[in-house]
């Protein structure tokens, strides 16, 4: 697997655009396309918050039956508590789409990000589309990734290349991580693409294992969102037998894909909200999986761990009262507790002793300048 | 039911000290002992942590027949993660009461808070305990409450006087909260006392009651700490008919108790660490009375929540999404958020439209100064 330069446009035949269509007061890029020249097999996942925002429902309906061409996203509105309104609305952002692009509207994705329970500005994204599609390019990745960005502070592309069946394969993605634009909350938009060949099942699995241990392992503040959503899009363009089962291919293609995604979620905890330290956190000795990450979680949430100063005198006693909260048989004498610090970045390692199962977290720490982020928006 | 000015030796027959043991190096008050002149009914609540601090272990020995007579706290030192040598240390504190005192070792209880991880100083504690046990006094309570404290800004009594079977029945009580010494996290230690006589069944079953709205219905970071304990003393000195079933007397004295831990619980989130609002949170409109707790604990430990500023704009969306991450049924079109705020009190009221059963919740904001405190121990 190698690493590229590159991002949503670098698998064969997916273009991209975005740029700023007037809803952020900011100027900054608030309105986002991707396009792939071949439908492509497709799979998704989503916020398991009850309150979900009215793309997060349109997209579960367009997924259905694995096929997609097209995604749009905007920034700035997270069309979310906004009733009847908002799902029309967010239903005619996939038709605005589908009619430039001569395609259907259940062929489309949509994805919001910004305020919750304000009207969604969607005349001004309707005026925009047009343009927005004519500027379509295959080097315009960029421009997508940073028109998803919030408060973000550094837009998250990557780029891999692998070799399935004798030919290349990119897998290529962006993110946006925690940010607000006013009184809002953290919200995760992912996008990935790929030329891979790959039934809408596979791409299914593929994604559950991938998110698993990148997505699904990284926490900044605990706060799930209404709008979390990530995608896939496969079109098959590299030419390689369409992989329907878990083969050896099937294998190959799940490592580049879990390499996008823990970089992506990697980067969205480096550029979390006032984030000055990046936490790794490594239990080990758990009983099963689901144990251990229930713990890292559970250390990685806790406020006393993120807000202490691991330099001189490592808090291990904070850890320890973390592990000790997860309701397991952990205790004093089965718990062994490990750090390493490397500039900025503070490596965690516990072995709760009880089994030999194993997971690993992200985080970032907690400072002075979340609680000014998410104060200071009035 | 009559609120009095006074703590754990409002009732008849306590005596109580504290006292620098040369503990903490900030020269405050370190050791602490309350001593009924009867024998007492008894019961206590302890953290559900796994990893317990040796005064927890001890205690829940001691605790088991029901019967008590004297309680020595220290703070300075959690005794926690402490070996072999710590329990020791743990039972010879109540050892050294006892032979002070003229009782048994297995009817005195023992509270510790302070630095995790830190060999106890055990030694320093010996030393003091005679003087402690000379100088017990009937208007001593506060020097008690005092000797608990560790970055409490205030020392947190209350007493209340109710009337049972024609006789002046008093609770007090006293509580320390969330606070760190150098590396360590919140721990909350509470003693209620009582002349009531009540049998140490029926006295479980209040305690029961009276935690679950108070102690149990609050939070400061969400962290649970190792040494977390609340133990009730009753010596029966007021007269009354000994409480032994669930009568009418029974509730009078319920409601007294449940006051005095209300009280107290509000009070340590007043000083939490950092605090500069208060919150009462109320989930209403729930399934059962568990899920309405669960769901009200999930909005006051939500960081965006305790962050978000109230003055102008209240920040619904953040509440919505809280409620949302709990796994009820919660959406859009069944909640309804109500705010209102009166100086630096923050009333938070959510209908989550699924139900009848209702709960509250207290906490206070997450604020720079708590970034600070957890932080710059080093």
């Amino acid at each position: 697997m190698k690493l590229i330069k590159g991002g949503v446009t670098s698998p064969k035949g997916f273009k991209a655009n975005g740029f700023w269509a007037g809803v952020k007061k900011s100027g900054k890029p608030d309105l986002g396309l991707i396009y792939s020249q071949e439908i492509c097999s497709a799979a998704a996942v989503f916020t398991r918050n009850s309150v979900k925002a009215a793309p997060i429902i349109v997209c579960q309906d367009n997924i259905r039956d694995g096929r997609v061409q097209a995604l749009i996203a905007n920034s700035g509105n997270a069309n979310c508590f906004t009733g009847e309104y908002g799902l029309t609305y967010a239903r005619k952002m996939t038709e605005l789409v589908a009619e430039e692009l001569g395609i259907k509207a259940s062929d489309v994705l949509v994805m919001s990000t910004g305020i919750i329970g304000r009207p969604f500005p969607y005349e001004k994204f309707k005026e925009a589309v047009p343009k927005l599609a004519r500027g379509l390019g295959h080097a315009k990745g960029a421009s997508f990734a940073k028109a998803i960005m919030t408060t973000d502070l550094k837009d998250k592309q990557v780029a891999v290349r692998i070799e399935i069946d004798g030919k290349l394969v990119t897998v290529g993605g962006c993110a946006k991580g925690s940010g607000m634009i006013e009184p809002n909350m953290a919200t995760m938009l992912a996008c990935v693409t790929t030329d891979a060949a790959v039934s809408s099942a596979m791409l299914k699995d593929a994604l559950r294992e991938a998110v698993d241990v990148s997505f699904n392992s990284i926490t900044v503040d605990g706060c799930m969102s209404t709008n979390d959503m990530l995608s896939i899009m496969a079109n098959g363009l590299s030419g390689n037998r369409t992989i329907t089962a878990k083969t050896q291919q099937y294998r190959v293609f799940v490592e580049a894909l879990t390499a996008v995604c823990v970089k992506l979620a990697k980067d969205i905890v480096s550029d979390g909200e006032g984030a000055e330290r990046f936490f790794e956190i490594r239990i080990t000795g758990a009983q099963s999986k689901k144990q251990a990450k229930e713990v890292a979680m559970k250390v990685a949430n806790s406020n006393l761990v993120k807000t202490a100063d691991y330099t001189d005198n490592p808090n291990w006693g904070r850890v320890a009262a973390a592990i000790g909260a997860c309701g397991t048989k952990a205790t004093e004498t089965t718990i062994k507790i490990t750090f390493s610090v490397k500039r900025n970045h503070i490596f965690i390692n516990a072995d709760i002793g009880l089994g030999a199962e194993s997971a690993t977290v992200y985080t970032c720490d907690l400072t002075r300048k979340y609680i000014d982020i998410n104060g200071k928006y009035n």
